[in-house]
């Protein structure tokens, strides 16, 4: 993995993927004692980042590829769907039965076939290994595979490109994080093109695998999988690709409870007229809560496929 | 009023307020049975093109200009406050009771002082005259004014630019319209600058002294001046200074209901992920569910301070 690599993608990726706008408001800034920008990745075609990696695994595809296969609960599901259909290419998601409907319902919108799967009972990997197997077709993992992480990694170019462009010099990179795919590529493209842009994961309480990874040194896994209103970035252990990326390149992680996540969203709702799920929103939560960040923070809000009755959840609990 | 004046006023502004993006969302496509883009010019600062006018105006102030005095509902009132602030000088807002709490709240954070006035009963222009004298202040009044008209007018310079990037070559550009002020900008760029985009203005139903007007080919008025929920686009008659560009530069006006403007606040949270006040929706509302559109819209989704009671009330409203 390398800045060429993403350099490459972020070509591939051009006049595919919408170029998302930095954000600021004021009284956020006031609320926060600090600068915030916004990432409005949630205003990425398909409502999340996970379109510049699908787009940029699926465009990486050898010549004659028929069809692709993702795991998803779907956020990547619709990134790598629309990718396919882009292509000309048959696309399957297997996603757990308890994703959210909007997700569901966007992938089939962007003609893939959803093959459903019990998170509790039934193995995602070996259902996906056969399907991949028995139709020929490439499975594109989530976050865990160079051209995905390469994607992702686009974002990192666009925020050192807007930052220079608002005259931020140094500020701290907040970034959800799952398994790393964002994170590590993100923080690869900094540390090439604005080493002064210090990237630091943000995960939900009870779900900071990656932040104990990192202080620990080595990858630990989560105690469950289930039990955060964060759906989209809930996964058992950092990546084997992206781990040793992020050891290298990010600071220590940081964790937001699902209250303040969900708070997030509600002042993102109210102050920069965006619409995040609570997922995507934990960086902004971060920024506006932690108490170790100093100076000028710039967030990623990752994504916003967020189910109405959460969203009225989030806008019920004021502060 | 010409496409200099406008072009100023962008080199003014350029740097003060926020390039938004031009968005698409395949589902939205599928609704209307054509393609939609949408301007998404709620997450300008202020959650409004009023940012741009209010900017525009105040910069063209002479030197040595003590304050600024405006009447607005909301978003003029918040566009021209921070201009004021911007500019190191003060910003006094008249303000009718029944405006958005989030307005004034808003309006008050961008440190204006804001003078309540009761629609029915007091005389808002005499109001402003006389705080105008007694403090040579100048006014900035919403629409009829050449450098407010220039500054909403720099969107139609940037839609101008997004069609080209995104390689649309005709199509109607739909406009909330209330005094006209972001119509009659926007049209005059687009006759310049993008002939093959032609504007269409929209209103609420009950408030189309716009349409009727361009029919009529004179200005004609509203029997009322409240009972809409899109607050933001009601006004009395079409502007002095307006008018006469839109007679010459804009096609047949569009009417929605309220009803429809819901939905469409509804249907941007869900597909595009913005926050809309129902005022800045009638434009995708016309996009959605006009019926004597043909091909590509471009429709500008003109501002996101809405109360959120009403959100819930769209967001209830299902089709």
């Amino acid at each position: 993995m390398n800045i060429t690599m993403i350099e490459a993608a972020a070509q591939r990726i051009s006049g595919h993927i919408q170029r998302t706008p930095l954000l600021n408001a004021p009284l956020l800034d006031q609320i926060a004692g600090r600068r915030i920008f916004v990432k409005a990745e949630s205003l990425q075609v398909t409502g999340s980042f996970k379109a510049r990696g699908g787009w940029a695994a699926v465009s990486a595809l050898p010549a004659g590829t028929k069809g692709v296969i993702a795991m998803s609960s779907g956020n990547h599901a619709q990134g790598v769907a629309r990718a396919a259909k882009g292509h000309g290419i048959a696309a399957v998601i297997l996603m757990p039965k308890d994703a959210p409907q909007v997700k569901m319902d966007n992938t089939r919108a962007w003609g893939a076939e959803v093959v459903l799967y019990d998170r509790a009972t039934e193995d995602r990997d070996a259902i996906a290994q056969e399907i991949a197997q028995s139709r020929a077709y490439a499975l594109i993992p989530p976050y865990d595979h160079p051209e995905v992480i390469a994607g992702q990694g686009t974002l990192g170019l666009e925020i050192a490109a807007d930052a220079q462009a608002a005259g931020i010099e140094q500020a701290q990179v907040l970034v959800p994080c799952g398994g790393g795919g964002l994170s590590s590529g993100v923080a690869l493209a900094l540390a090439a093109r604005a080493p002064d842009l210090r990237l630091r994961t943000v995960e939900p309480e009870g779900f900071d695998d990656m932040a104990r990874s990192l202080a620990a040194g080595e990858r630990l896994r989560n105690p469950r999988l289930s039990g955060s209103v964060c759906d989209a970035i809930l996964t058992p252990t950092p990546g084997q690709m992206t781990f040793p990326i992020l050891r290298e390149h990010a600071g220590p992680g940081l964790v937001v409870s699902d209250a303040q996540a969900l708070q997030a969203v509600a002042l993102a709702f109210r102050h920069l007229r965006l619409v995040l799920e609570p997922g995507g929103a934990v960086a902004l939560a971060a920024a506006l809560f932690a108490k170790d960040l100093t100076a000028d923070v710039i967030c990623i809000a990752s994504g916003g496929n967020v189910a109405e009755e959460v969203f009225r959840q989030a806008l019920d609990q004021r502060p």
